[in-house]
């Protein structure tokens, strides 16, 4: 079953589902973006897709309508948009609520994409969990076939449950790639060659995903090596930052294991 | 050219080395440990090796002694550790001097591999930098012989650069380890399953190694998503440790990406 889909924003998210549903068939019918020339961007690597920035879809041919925008910028976004009767509107945020959503349309939906999106990079989307919400089962039936078609991990996930998700992926993805990029500025900073710590850095994600990452832990502070925290603190004091987050976390690592 | 070598400790870093040492042909003769019963859990696992809690090894034949224990041990063991004459006394610690080995032994040298290692879980050790320091060329022509055997990555590194390795390696493996832990928690705390973000960390590895991990971030933070950020904050006060990492990290972040 193929459908008519509406993509507002032209983002990493936008960017990735709009290619993930024409590759399975689907119609991207239009990419709406307060910005037009960046939906033009995305339009101009796909089928035959309208662009505009008007927020009146009324005239879309689009079943679905997909916002695919900050969460900060969903609620009014949301409350501007006019789709056709019946028109599904679903945003594909962790953290925003249904309500959001249903305060303006009549078939309101979620279709959250649980994965780490860089536009040019591609993804497995076939293993990225979606998370669906819809008020009613119609709904939530059309979002289950939309995600069935791109993804094997389709999910019927509530607003709290994805908020969890949404957290969680925040320290499993945004902060731990955050911890390399800091790792990356203190070797630059002198020299030396980030990609001597490519082996650790396999080795650890290979390690927490075997034996999960609490039994998979080392380093000083879970050792107790109250030396060479100490030794460390002091050096990072150059970068009063970095001496901070090493502080707070090395407290937090000798905490939760001793 | 195959060397004997003792090895003082029987914590994880001994375990993995000795191991190594006689896949690559070299003898392992004597495990030296305080608690007798754990030299004993690793000898069971090596050929032919001796196990003593003495730290008396005039006797022993090894030309090698690798003392892998914890760093705030290594100063007290290695002052009060006997070895014949001329033989080589190096630590596997990323942050202790070379100076500390030097001013109780002749050859002193240092071999720190650069890698996460618990028991049990098999490494590919070929991969592993193996990062040198010796006071004399002849020391470190035989830690370089030694490494060369076991890893395709041995490097002459100084104590500071080495010092350098190991900070932003806590960073790197031990800090981005625990986000997992943190995002484990969150997630079980609320009866959900944790593999749901399985392909998301496989992915946040897979961008940061291949366009670095700065250009790879993504998220609330980084984005500038206050709204998302001061919700994820709201929800986190069940629990004030989290609160406060989320907090210092999302500060961090917006900072560095401003």
């Amino acid at each position: 079953m193929f459908f008519k889909v509406a993509i507002i924003g032209a983002g990493n998210v936008a960017w990735h589902l709009a290619r993930a549903f024409e590759d399975s068939g689907h119609f991207v019918t239009d990419i709406y973006n307060r910005n037009i020339s960046h939906a033009r961007d995305l339009a101009s690597r796909l089928y035959d897709t309208n662009v505009t920035d008007s927020s009146d879809l009324t005239h879309s041919e689009a079943e679905i309508f997909l916002i695919a925008i900050a969460d900060d910028a969903i609620e009014k976004v949301t409350s501007q948009l006019k789709v056709p009767p019946y028109g599904i509107v679903a945003h594909t945020s962790g953290t925003q609520s249904l309500e959001v959503v249903a305060a303006h349309h009549d078939n309101p939906g979620i279709f959250y994409p649980l994965q780490t999106f860089s536009k040019g990079i591609s993804v497995n989307i076939k293993e990225v969990p979606i998370c669906i919400e819809a008020l009613h089962q119609s709904t939530e039936k059309v979002l289950f076939t939309l995600g069935d078609s791109i993804s094997n991990e389709v999910y019927a996930i509530n607003s709290e449950d994805r908020r969890l998700l949404h957290i969680s992926a925040v320290f499993a993805c945004n902060f731990s790639n955050h911890m390399l990029t800091i790792a990356q500025d203190i070797l630059e900073d002198h020299d030396i060659d980030f990609g001597l710590l490519q082996p650790l850095i396999v080795e650890t994600v290979n390690k927490a995903l075997s034996v999960g990452p609490e039994e998979a832990q080392t380093g000083p502070a879970v050792r107790g090596d109250d030396a060479t925290v100490k030794e460390h603190l002091k050096f990072l004091k150059y970068d009063p930052a970095y001496r901070k987050i090493y502080k707070l976390l090395s407290e937090h690592l000798e905490q939760h294991y001793s």
